[in-house]
């Protein structure tokens, strides 16, 4: 492993995207922390990491649309898939002190993905949004005289010297985010590979409906998993459409040779091995 | 018309979506600003207001997803579509201050789709974010002796008594957002009606990829206009598929009878008029 061997991801050390890294690769795989998605798609053009894990979809709240738009316009290439089942923690500095949490703070989304525990468990906790997850445990952390808890992944506790006092505190358990891992294009194009899973994007054709594109896939029988439709610039109510295809990759690549007629541009964004929940 | 026949939308007066109202209504229609996008549906269900427009997409940014989730829950349906060319205008006090202004409000997007010209016209202004851009006019205008200027729709320059410096100040002229317009469901169930567009919901099977429903309107040349996947909760990467298809309505009806069979639940969301940019 050359020091170039990390993994870029977006957020604080111990965010979910760090827990992703950590279950995709390995615990003690180096990471690069990021502040922006952009950021983690530059270091990887930039050969500052070998990888990014980024997430494009939770169960719950639905597409990260802008990893879309970096995953269409950047020279990296998808190489895996990664769902992560999302279970938040409660984070204290001191285990003596569960009921009387006065203040608990988190990301406004695990927040509300944590409703029915902060309601039976601390009443009397004042509820209090922060920009990231693990940034909270990290507040926490630094504040052990208050009597504080932060609701974050169970990575963040180790990280930040704090203790995990109670885990799996989300209202539904079947909350997943899936992460793409990406890597920089080599200059001879996309790695030929026979994975059952291959993500396009392509530019829809000005007087064409989306049926025609999609026609091709389904009288193939190959099964598309997800569409994801992003706007074409400057051209209201016209697309760029990502699809998610499972099927042989021989089918897959007849297909988008008949995509070549019927679309304006096309790019594989990756074949990889799909991840079963 | 009775005092119940008013526009319900989200936002200050003079938003864009108040904008929406006055053009496809009329520019006296009474409305009722809502703080949230599920009070405008609630206002309507409650027959507090006969109608409320709500913007479902923009040309740059892409889809506005919570309101099809709560169309896909509410019980009220579309009635009508309108294309609204987003127009951007400088909002001062004094017109005489051009060069001077030292500080310009609006919404994070509205100041990020004017960048080349705050950039050229107020190169010493101090850019500043604010909720809204309406409630940015409103800033303005409650602090005359200030060199403050406000990006915002030209509807909100009468209303807040203050001046369009400069209108059309948008880095691209192609920015539209697309609102529906929607009605309380009757008992009786939807209106019949016979207009070339419909838009419908309906739940994947489990078993199943997206091409088996898709293909049924592919195969009865109905075209698909747009496709917008929202998660099912507990049932990770399982969606909600939600069409616009455009064709005889006498078709869309036969297709929906063949989804009867392909999907698990669905729901015919409106039959409109489509309104073409």
């Amino acid at each position: 492993m050359t020091t170039n061997d990390r993994i870029a991801f977006q957020g604080e050390l111990g965010a979910y995207s760090h827990l992703a890294a950590a279950e995709y690769f390995s615990a003690d795989s180096p990471v690069l922390a990021c502040t922006e998605f952009s950021d983690t798609f530059k270091a990887v053009e930039d050969s500052k990491a070998s990888h990014a894990i980024i997430p494009v979809e939770n169960s719950v709240a639905g597409s990260i649309v802008e990893n879309y738009d970096l995953l269409r316009t950047s020279g990296t290439y998808i190489s895996g898939e990664y769902s992560l089942r999302i279970q938040h923690s409660l984070i204290v500095t001191n285990t003596n002190i569960t009921d009387e949490v006065t203040k608990v703070y988190s990301h406004p989304q695990a927040l509300a993905q944590c409703t029915d525990f902060i309601e039976e468990s601390l009443p009397n906790a004042e509820v209090i949004p922060y920009y990231d997850t693990a940034g909270a445990a990290q507040l926490v952390a630094r504040n052990p005289n208050e009597k504080w808890a932060a609701i974050a992944s169970e990575l963040a506790a180790p990280i930040y010297d704090v203790k995990v006092l109670k885990n799996g505190i989300e209202n539904h358990p079947n909350n997943y985010t899936r992460f793409l891992v990406i890597q920089k294009l080599p200059n001879g194009g996309l790695p030929s590979t026979t994975y059952d899973k291959t993500s396009i994007v392509y530019k829809q054709k000005n007087s064409d409906g989306l049926q025609k594109t999609l026609a091709i896939f389904s009288s193939n029988e190959i099964n598309i998993s997800k569409v994801e439709l992003r706007p074409q610039v400057g051209e209201p109510w016209r697309y760029w459409v990502f699809l998610d295809l499972e099927g042989s990759s021989e089918v897959v690549t007849e297909c988008i040779e008949q995509l070549n007629l019927a679309a304006n541009e096309y790019k594989i964004l990756g074949n990889y091995q799909a991840h079963q929940v």
